[in-house]
């Protein structure tokens, strides 16, 4: 264990050294970069996919569910894909040099911002081998040197993509070091990395909602973790109902296993008669099991047959990820606003109305990274805002909110272009 | 203790509530809370006053320092001044409710970022009983709760002037449970605080370095600490010696005790024997001792009588707030470079020099909140950057970087604006 925190740290110290580099690297050569990962990914085809078949082998002697099997596999085809993703990347604009808010002082001080990028990124992720590829090319396109540490599942798949990546940065210029790869699986590493805050100026965490809590409560540096959303739709007394039914329906049937599907739907008392049976045949069709309250129950029963089951408190303010919704019917929208005050994530949140005062409030009221009028909350996204690729989505406060595209990934330093001034 | 906690619990809910009510409060209620309160700061004046003896007395008798005495003293001259920065922040503009990067995609969802304030932030601070002011008026404006937790040498002081801010508050129609002031002073209760990321959004710690580096490394919310600045000016071989003589004088002389002043000075060998005369002349009568490395000292020596000290491997990286500097000879700017990288603190630095290539690669290598191109560090300030009041000064990269104003105590949450639009 010694030996490999002394490996992890001599690589964080290259990728910070790396850094002060690739603050001031000219986009052509971040392009250029992504560009050969995008080739190599196809020309290096056979040594990703055997490498990935000892994984696979691997995790189906270890009895490996279907479903993460899946995640873990490589093909021809999906390599095909990710190289697609990278040259996208490669084709959004750089965040990194771009100067703003830039004015001449009174006393002739011409001053602004210039965007950097934030330094060193640890990627902490599980399973899947792809998010090798996309957080590299995210954090090289951004001008950050990066720590890739991925789970031992995927590791020879990781380790053979890292590989790729490394030697495109290196035959496109991009500084030495620049990108790290932890070839040590061990627990305890994780735990070590996240306290090299002197190294690391940001941690993201991708994978499961238990990789996600051991980093946030561990790590000394920042940490952007995304992932976790419990999304309401309220449905307004003045709803049009046909619209009604089109989004909550798309916000949980669409793809139900994200944050930003439907958990929660909230139904206006006036409403709830007329609209209640229509939303649930269609979720019915679609196999969906409706976690209902008393009314909502009530209204729905002589319907059957539908999944209909009881809703116990546990259903408010729990992410389903699957095609399971609660339903709540309520008597008004300030009961609405209440409701997804004390139950929300503060991820994605959705009001339904023809009201233009309804609408107003609940824009102004909802403490949110993504509020809407008229709109189903599955479009909170980085693709779907025109942020391009996306690094993950915020539900915090600091730094940035909702959707993290590349321009998420910087900082910014002031310049100050003085001819003497001193201060009186 | 017990109640304590359940006390500064139930404040801290209160003042969450409190704060999604102020995330619309119009902008005329806040600047009449600013109002009343400078008016009754006058008004007031025998109740504050009185208060503040009890604090000065027991400070007094504890054997306090003059100089700490001093910070703690309140008096009608010194009420008159803080009113009249509590006006200065009613004049500047509320940063929130701006709405920016409004656009329309291609499916006619308009959407776009409207600016709110964090939520709740919690002040942890000593002694100087004018910062119970100062951050309740920059948190009123930009739309945040508060919750004021002051040292106990100054808890008379405090309440009085928490009690003015909280009935000016109430008088002005902000909501109930806005500013909270925890009456307590036991330490413990601040560990407890520093918990409490459920309902504190943001924490700024406002004193010495042992308070900072406590709260840094006991929240488990996001801090905002300034005041740590070792700041560095380079004079380059192509410097103008009457500017770099100004420049480091200033950054040196103007202010001695605060992070933005010059701890080391940096001299490109081709330009120190005639520039560190005329600066150490200069410094002398200030009463400055230098600190110099081998090559600065063998120059400097034969004018004495300066207060020269051979400089010890620990003033490198050293913020010495006060009227001491180091001095080194470096044989290029690449040496000073290195220099900064290896001992600065990311806070300010400068580069005084006519060379054009060499101010460029001093702007774009240097990693730190403010770079400088001849100017004195000294101005690296809320006030002098043209951001009206000022939080304090951010080290970090996350959230803002540099001077914290109004706008920085603010996030953005997505609007999204639809009519009836589900994803494909």
């Amino acid at each position: 264990m010694k030996s490999a925190i002394e490996e992890l740290e001599s690589k964080a110290k290259a990728a910070k050294a790396a850094s002060r580099r690739m603050a001031y690297l000219p986009t052509e050569v971040k392009n250029k970069a992504l560009n050969y990962i995008a080739d190599d990914l196809l020309a290096k085809k056979n040594e990703v996919l055997s490498a990935n078949e000892i994984d696979y082998k691997e995790a189906q002697d270890s009895g490996m569910s279907a479903a993460m099997l899946d995640r873990l596999l490589l093909t021809a085809e999906r390599l095909q894909s990710m190289a697609q993703d990278v040259l996208a990347v490669a084709a959004l604009p750089d965040p990194v040099g771009e100067v703003f808010e830039m004015r001449t002082l009174p006393n002739s001080l011409l001053i602004g911002k210039k965007r950097v990028p934030l330094g060193v990124i640890g990627a902490i992720y599980e399973s899947r081998p792809n998010v090798t590829i996309d957080i590299s090319s995210l954090c090289l396109k951004s001008g950050n040197a990066i720590i890739l540490r991925g789970g031992k599942e995927s590791i020879h798949s990781n380790s053979a993509l890292a590989k790729v990546v490394q030697e495109a940065a290196t035959k496109a210029g991009v500084p030495d070091g620049a990108v790290q790869f932890i070839e040590n699986t061990d627990r305890a590493l994780v735990n070590h990395m996240l306290k090299m805050g002197a190294y690391i100026d940001l941690v993201v965490p991708r994978g499961g909602a238990g990789l996600i809590r051991f980093v946030k409560e561990n790590a000394t540096m920042p940490v952007v973790a995304g992932g976790i959303g419990v999304c309401h739709t309220y449905v307004d007394k003045s709803a049009d109902i046909a619209k009604a039914v089109a989004i909550a329906f798309n916000a949980k049937v669409q793809r139900p296993t994200v944050c930003n599907a439907l958990d929660s739907l909230l139904v206006h008392a006036e409403i709830a008669e007329a609209y209640l049976p229509r939303i649930a045949a269609e979720l019915s069709q679609a196999g969906v099991e409706m976690h209902c309250d008393e009314r909502a129950f009530s209204i729905l029963k002589p319907l059957s047959p539908l999944k209909l089951v009881p809703a116990m408190e546990e259903d408010w303010g729990k992410e389903f990820l699957s095609l399971v919704i609660a339903i709540k019917v309520v008597p008004s929208l300030d009961e609405a606003l209440k409701h997804i005050e004390r139950y929300g994530s503060g991820h994605s949140e959705a009001i339904v109305t023809e009201d233009y005062a309804a609408a107003m409030r609940f824009l102004n009221e909802v403490d949110a990274a993504c509020v809407y009028v008229n709109a189903s909350t599955r479009f909170t996204d980085g693709g779907q805002f025109g942020l391009g690729a996306e690094v993950g989505i915020s539900t915090q406060k600091m730094h940035a909110r909702g959707p993290l595209g590349l321009r998420e990934l910087t900082s910014y330093k002031w310049l100050i272009f003085g001819s003497g001034q001193v201060r009186p």
